[in-house]
């Protein structure tokens, strides 16, 4: 209920501030009997990481993650998978420029005054490093999934967009670029943009597309739980998301019922997709594609006021390694939120006939 | 889990067909002692009630909710308040247009597929009929928020937008006009144009914009359960909605984080607000807001070609008495689903300190 | 949360006090499919309402259950199945006496001292006319479970015990007196008991026992949710439960281990069952057995002081017509419940393997 | 719902098997800003583990917690505490005597059924080793709920039975013998009784009474959700649990309604409190009280048959260091789990009024 679930089914709690021992999770309802591959498990880690090229923070974290339970003989038994990841950057940082003052835009001043005081160690709970738990869970989920192919890539950093419909893509070349756009001249003009802007200090935003791919028809409830419900809440709930649209999205509103109704082929597919692979919250079998806003990061390397905890102005320094643009490392968690609604709604949908 | 629960502890579950005897629900977890108006209750009803203007569905539905629970002299007893609304237009209908093809962007073939067999009378179980529960269940939520005040209106109709700003608009001529848009011009502008797509048998989408004033700091859950996800959630399972974006949404990608960073007050209140009221998926006490995209309706009054359970071609055509555009009759819905969300949230930060 | 929810896949609830207007459920997740036998379920219903024999109270309610969605051409169609029994026994009473005073062992001091002030008509939603809408759902869970057999029974009534196993017993004449104890002499003295106890103006305990049968190998979860886990908890939330007991229950903590020991056949069932059924929280295919004590009704038709809301003493006389021996009609109650728990329980069973 | 999480705003949800590299879980929804006496949680830990003295397992297992996140400078911060107890024991042992057998009134045969393999390292997740998590996690609850006393003790060992009402006894007398009897003359038998059987190689059962103190009127809903149900689910939920009893349990069965009524005195308290400190499923301020039967281990250490996967009949002998009787450890779960009911239910209970 505080919030720190995700599933009804498949369902995975994540525990661990970004400046403790440890982050981690249980991944509860994980069938028995998945071979597990661990090291795709670790590389989606990986993709996550900081340091892993010149476009984001240049922070080190390992980010290895220990397995305790739940897997026997290289395959999960259907009991709780709890597991780990050590914080091997704890070392006693100065926080002074941020322990009494508030960080605009950042979860300071709501968590001071949700709780009654915070742990100013950077953000705790509101981190961003808490994501690599999701992460871990959802290359299980992955897993889970076989054939069902779920696809995330950058699609738009500030002004600049890839102006092509996701059918055009190669998503082979999603990884071959440190921006994750699968355009590589697009690419290149998103990395060049953002090392600009890291250079000023600054920070800017981003959508990232995900397109899932083999869907079983069936997959979704039909009032509160639309398939669609599940995958907005999956998408913004993770940090710094500020929209979500799935199919023809805000773009759908000015087009007429005559132009948008998807007409079928005689096999049930769909002569066009703007439902997006979902019809009244249920998949159609179709490709499911939507897109994810993220907002620029809010800690800027440059010089600024705010206000203390007794309400005093402070000139304040931003500092520290951040990101310039969360989008390159969030395509993985994209994919992991996608890969665990997917495969809770996947069992669920067993439960549904006779 | 089949998905007709919304909520933790302020929670509604419904049920019921367009079809059937009767839609209702039960609302648990709703505190004891609120001095309920019944009167507010059925107005909000008849804000999403067919026929209400010359721009919405002719349908005639009076919607008189009858409450069976929960409610003693006047006021909320703590117990779960079950309601009705019994279906009066149930007359024996000719849905052999229907009853054996699928009309296409609707349920029909997923239901199927699904669960074997459907209900062919109407929607069934997809008709947003059902959000006429969510609607007696928000207006009650909206009388426990007290001094919170949640407004709706449509803000876009195809492609007229309304171009100002909320704070600009005097939210008192809302339901001024049937469009239920707080500009009278913008209003006048919309209304011929849904009445020139009605004539064509066709349709169109559209936005609905909501404000959430006078909320106190602290409500969300820091990490899957951020405020805004469950508001997403919420607005991305109401009928033909495609889209949720909150605060800056999908143009503040475009911003820098210098510019987007929300500058504090001396008094913890921030001088812009691209925020939306919510950091860290915590309200932080300035306005909430969030745009609802929602997709024309799939029933056009024209004839086209859809198929059959066999896979044959089958020509039909469109009839019955449907909106031509949802966004006028759909702002009680968002309204009452932003207030399930904040009243859920309101009693769950009554147990996060000692 | 507010308890009025019982199961997580196949879950049902309810509403409605003793003198509303009317008292009902909402049944989701029952799978599609079902070809429901409406009749029986008002059966099930009839077994547990007023006034069906001379040694139970004497009120007369028809509790016909009307349905009013999730069933369309005699099939369950996987939405929620909404139900409603109008209360007819609304009458103007005279509850001065309890208005302002409170009962002995029953909830309305801590009603009053919970939720600020209560519904004085009677037990409000403590009342046990609450459990006729878990009788409604519990027979549709019935009929979802097929071929396995719950078959419960009055095995104790005051020091009067039914001295057989229940292997020994015929099933088939639970119903054939007005005990509902299969054992025609055993009965026929409960039931003189009864009577004299009724003459008195007092009321007296008793217990169920309750076997299923042709149960499934491998329903229950191992830890929090072990079967017996639920069961239980099922039947303690029944009105005037005190305890409940499983296989060898509280006689068996005398056994020595290799006496308690079920020695397996090559089959894999036991030579012996004293684990009722179940082995760490998952049955094991062989009978589940258990035990439900039932307290005496607190309402006794005689003179008693008491207090009233400002603490003062006020000498009351009880009355009304209630119960002498609450376990005959709670046999219906008992079974529903355990059909709830199996049905839910075979549902989660779908979603453990690869 | 694969039941590894226990409770609904006061939850934990547990991972680990016996012999996997570590047990540990996550306690969501702790309130914020409990000052955590981490010694405490250790001595609890220290209760329940082996070794302890000589008529427990002489398995040496030390048990000691490690704390992820969720305290910040001696305090609950209000995010998830998640925590890990590595297991020390995992030395590779010989298990070829049950790897391919099913010992008797274990769950391996029903494991094996349910999930198509098992880990046949020990119990895996049906070994006892889990409660150790549950012990951390209730320790926190404890600490919670302050004033509120939680004592339990074994009142009974065989057919030896502790003949004192809880309030003749000294609780402080709990830990002053290995059996954990309040009564030295009891205790001391007992001790002498479970040596003798433990000499045999065979195992008995027992039962832990508990009494809650000092219980603030009000906690648990009145339906579904009873104290006692959710109290009579913890302890069933407890291994080798066969029965619960609260108040007067069975025996009350036996009473007339006009003994067992519980008369008020004029401050709201009552003489006798056969309803065992709750009503209607409600507390009403006495002491809570009841007890929990535990059968005797399976694990004996005999020559038996049993049968193996194919279903041969084999010969095996019992062999490895298991608890001869399992009460004297289960104490601290017994109390942990009601801490943690309680803790829940007073989290709850802030949400029911306006």
């Amino acid at each position: 209920m505080a919030g720190n679930t995700f599933g009804n089914l498949f369902k995975v709690t994540t525990f661990g501030e970004s400046h403790g021992v440890a982050i981690g999770g249980v991944l509860d309802g994980c069938p028995a009997g998945i071979s597990l591959d661990i090291e795709a498990i670790q590389n989606d880690l990986d993709r996550r990481k900081p340091g892993q090229s010149a476009i984001v923070t240049q922070r080190k974290e390992p980010d290895t993650v220990e397995f305790y339970s739940g897997i026997f003989e290289g395959k999960t038994t259907g009991t709780p998978i709890g597991f780990a990841i050590h914080n091997t950057n704890q070392k006693s940082h100065d926080y002074s420029h941020i322990k009494d003052s508030y960080r605009p835009s950042h979860a300071d001043y709501v968590y001071d005054q949700k709780y009654g005081f915070r742990d100013y160690r950077g953000g705790g709970r509101s981190s961003a490093r808490e994501t690599a738990s999701r992460v871990v869970a959802g290359a299980i989920a992955k897993q889970f999934l076989g054939d069902m192919k779920i696809n995330a890539f950058v699609s738009q950093v500030g002004e600049l967009q890839l102006n092509k419909n996701y059918t055009e893509l190669d998503f082979s070349l999603i990884e071959s670029n440190p921006v994750r756009c699968p355009d590589q001249e697009t690419a290149a003009k998103m990395e060049e943009y953002i090392k600009k802007i890291k250079k000023e200090g600054d920070t800017i935003g981003g959508v990232i597309t995900c397109v899932i791919q083999n869907v079983p028809i069936g997959l979704g409830e039909p009032v509160f739980d639309k398939l669609h419900a599940e995958l907005g809440k999956a998408m913004l709930s993770i940090n710094a998301v500020k929209g979500f649209e799935y199919g023809s999205g805000f773009e759908g509103v000015k087009m007429k019922g005559s132009a948008h109704n998807d007409q079928f082929n005689t096999d049930g597919t769909t002569k066009t997709n703007y439902s997006g692979g979902i019809q009244g919250g249920i998949s159609n079998g179709m490709d499911i594609y939507f897109k994810v806003a993220f907002k620029p990061v809010a800690t800027v390397i440059q010089a600024y006021d705010t206000i203390d905890k007794e309400g005093n102005k402070v000139a304040t320094q931003g500092k520290g390694r951040h990101d310039p643009c969360v989008v390159p490392r969030a395509v993985p968690i994209v994919e992991a939120m996608a890969a665990l609604v997917m495969a809770d709604y996947t069992l669920l949908n067993r439960t549904i006939k006779l």
